[in-house]
């Protein structure tokens, strides 16, 4: 009796059909006559269901027609094509064995369910049909992108999550501490005394690991991160969750237009990888999440994406007719609603835009020859706006340095992002990507709580 | 002009053989004459460095020659092959454009430099040939991991980081706030009142992601985690880090023995992927780190792993000759000198021990049907020791309930780690290996703090 996957069987249905097999998985509903029944079997191999189909002549028949809804079993059969019926096979049980019975009370009753309802059951979702897709296409787009980073010969850096710098200043912080909040140590100012703390000093949870793999960068020339990162910012919205996951690549010898095509090329590969190796998932979403996703996401692949500056950008928003809520002019940051209009209704396409003024970017973007605008860059999708951002770094020692002094940063806290420009420093860009907004972006999923699997956000940090 | 990596012509080297070339990468060193020169060239690509040779009708030969180490530059040229010289080939330079000149005071000069010493400059070591080939082969060998999950059809599930139950209870732990030191706030009763802290609750960071993961088994019946975790221990020794990567996998309708059959493939898999596809770096760390390197990792390859209970190992303990340090006798747990002893000189090979005293062991493992002993199992391996730890977990609700009575474990911190139990749990199993003990293992490196990029210890979390 060969124990296969439920996934096996719908790839390789031929080499099965009429042959003794074995599955196990959970019940996902059960239907029973007087003298038959059938029960779809999810194995968590796949997305679809098996139908098992039992008759009275199994010893245990009263025990299997009353099965409970997620009881885990274990089928022994033949495969049998079931020509005309809604499946083209079914599996004829010969033995069902009960690995795991459930309690009536299971709350994944039949009915629909709300996501919210979901959320608080965070544990038992991935049973769903929406949620079984969602954290496979997950897993599969994670894996899309390190093999996009490794076929090209990047290397993979884990940057450390408790970081002893605000480097970035990217945003408020998480403290990571052992101190004993019941009796705090001081020093003689009556100050907190960090150098009691388990790593001598103050420490937080990373919100980028960028200033660190640059470091790497100019080691490997090629390399990426992919880890989890904070922001403990007060923002309850579908889209901001205090931790998350980044993907942050790094190229050497390389300027923007390297970036943007990085970029690009990625985008393109990990989309598609998803839609060839989780077609069903994606057919779901496409049914039932989003029916303009496939649309939107062949778009992306087929589009050769656009490129215009800031500068430009301002005019094309300047000129449109159409009315925003904030206010557009050069200097000022460009909002969600200003992005979509450009990616959506004006070049109805992936757009970068590139040269923004360098009051609304980062301290370490190159600046432009114009001494205005700092090479950097977003990547904005249709339906969504900004996906990826990013920037060619500025490696010129003197300009960095006179740049942190206008905006009060230390040198002594950049000792070593400093040294990376006074020792063989090149020029080299790179972007960040955040995991979950591309998840949501490639599933239609809208609320940022519904891709990670026990989401983190103000006021809740269950399970 | 072609642009092509080191890695490229030393992988293909009749495919630029005589032809026109540009690489681009960092001066390892330069050794000139009056009229001609040398540099050894690393673009990060390839362990090894390519050489280049430049001569006096250089435009810029005096530049050149006089190129301080670790340069950023760009070379053109034709490949050449050199034949009888110590290497194969060399890059005969028709031009050579500086891209980022090194400060002469370089910290990392031709002179060999102690790892402590490079710890200090953790920025700059992956320059070095050691730190070079380490975090290379991090890249591949994390690589080699999710490949062997995917391959598998696991599901890779990213457990939270920032947790708000202390549930494995696996160790000390770090606190994760937003609260202001100088103004605690503090309920009627006087004590910290957290429910103003960002999550509305006291919250820490993983130790472990395991239980989480247990639920999502349930769901897809082969999943894994690869994740960073968190110990507040406050040990100073070569082997512990207070932030480190695990790999978790988890697996359902599986027992013991599925998992040890998954960790010994596991384990062949990835030291095999690492042999094959770093075979520079694996040679370097052979000869220079630890010369029994290449003999250690094929005896893992090639040995069938051997399984013992744990009252076995006892017995071969108490019958050894050897002088242990510490005690050996039934209940008491086996310190790394007993383990050691028993995959080195006993069996000379990788061994599994299971079914350890329940009392020794944790509380999720899944009692035997002595009732003294659970169906716990870790892997032994010559040099170190203990490299993979895991269990069956207890699937049957009141008998985990009992022991965490037992335990003095509150039900209402573990309710959704008890539903699973109660709706469709089913057996399942799995183990946890730490990235860089393995990575140790694999490597030669003997301290922790030289086989992670930044690395975190007691009382240190530089960059």
């Amino acid at each position: 009796m060969q124990a296969v996957t439920i996934k096996d069987i719908f790839r390789n249905t031929e080499a099965y059909l009429n042959k003794n097999i074995s599955i196990s998985g959970w019940v996902r509903t059960v239907r029973v006559s007087k003298s038959f029944g059938f029960i779809e079997v999810n194995d968590g191999s796949f997305f679809k269901n098996l139908q098992v189909v039992f008759e009275e002549n199994l010893p245990n028949f009263k025990e299997v027609a009353s099965l409970t809804l997620s009881s885990a079993i274990t089928v022994e059969g033949i495969l049998l094509a079931s020509p005309g019926a809604k499946q083209a096979f079914e599996l004829k049980a010969a033995n069902i064995a009960i690995a795991g019975l459930s309690q009536a009370d299971y709350p994944l009753q039949k009915k629909r369910h709300t996501f919210e309802y979901l959320r608080t059951i965070a544990h038992l979702r991935p049973r769903t049909n929406t949620f079984s897709a969602v954290f496979r296409v997950r897993s599969v787009l994670s894996y899309a992108i390190h093999k996009f980073f490794q076929e090209r010969g990047f290397v993979y850096v884990h940057t450390p999550i408790i970081t002893g710098s605000d480097a970035e200043g990217a945003g408020e912080m998480f403290r990571v501490t052992t101190l004993d909040f019941n009796n705090l140590p001081r020093d003689e100012k009556g100050d907190i005394d960090f150098s009691k703390d388990f790593f001598g000093k103050e420490t937080n949870l990373t919100v980028s690991g960028q200033l660190e793999v640059e470091t790497y960068c100019m080691a490997f020339k090629k390399v990426y991160t992919f880890g989890p990162t904070f922001r403990a910012e007060n923002s309850n919205t579908p889209r901001h969750a205090a931790e998350f996951w980044m993907i942050e690549p790094e190229i050497a010898f390389a300027d923007l237009n390297d970036n943007m095509n990085l970029a690009e090329d990625m985008l393109k590969y990990v989309i598609s990888y998803v839609l060839e190796n989780a077609p069903e998932e994606m057919e779901f979403f496409n049914a039932f999440i989003d029916n303009t996703l496939f649309a939107k996401l062949d778009n992306v692949i087929n589009s050769q994406f656009e490129h215009i500056t800031y500068t430009k950008a301002i005019e094309i928003l300047e000129q449109a007719k159409e009315k925003f809520e904030y206010p557009v002019g050069w200097g000022l940051d460009l909002k969600t609603e200003h992005e979509r209009y450009i990616t959506e209704k004006y070049f109805k396409k992936p757009v970068f835009i590139i040269n923004y003024p360098k009051e609304i970017k980062a301290f370490y973007m190159r600046m432009n020859d114009d001494n205005k605008t700092v090479a950097a860059m977003d990547l904005l999708v249709p339906g969504v706006g900004e996906i990826i951002g990013g920037s060619q770094r500025e490696e010129r020692l003197e300009i960095l340095e006179q740049r942190m002094r206008e905006l009060g940063l230390k040198e002594e806290d950049y000792w070593w992002y400093l040294d990376i420009r006074k020792y063989g420093g090149t020029k080299h860009a790179g972007f960040g990507l955040g995991l979950e907004r591309l998840l949501m972006y490639i599933t239609g999923m809208s609320n940022i709580r519904d891709v990670v699997a026990f989401p983190r956000t103000v006021k809740s940090a269950d399970f």
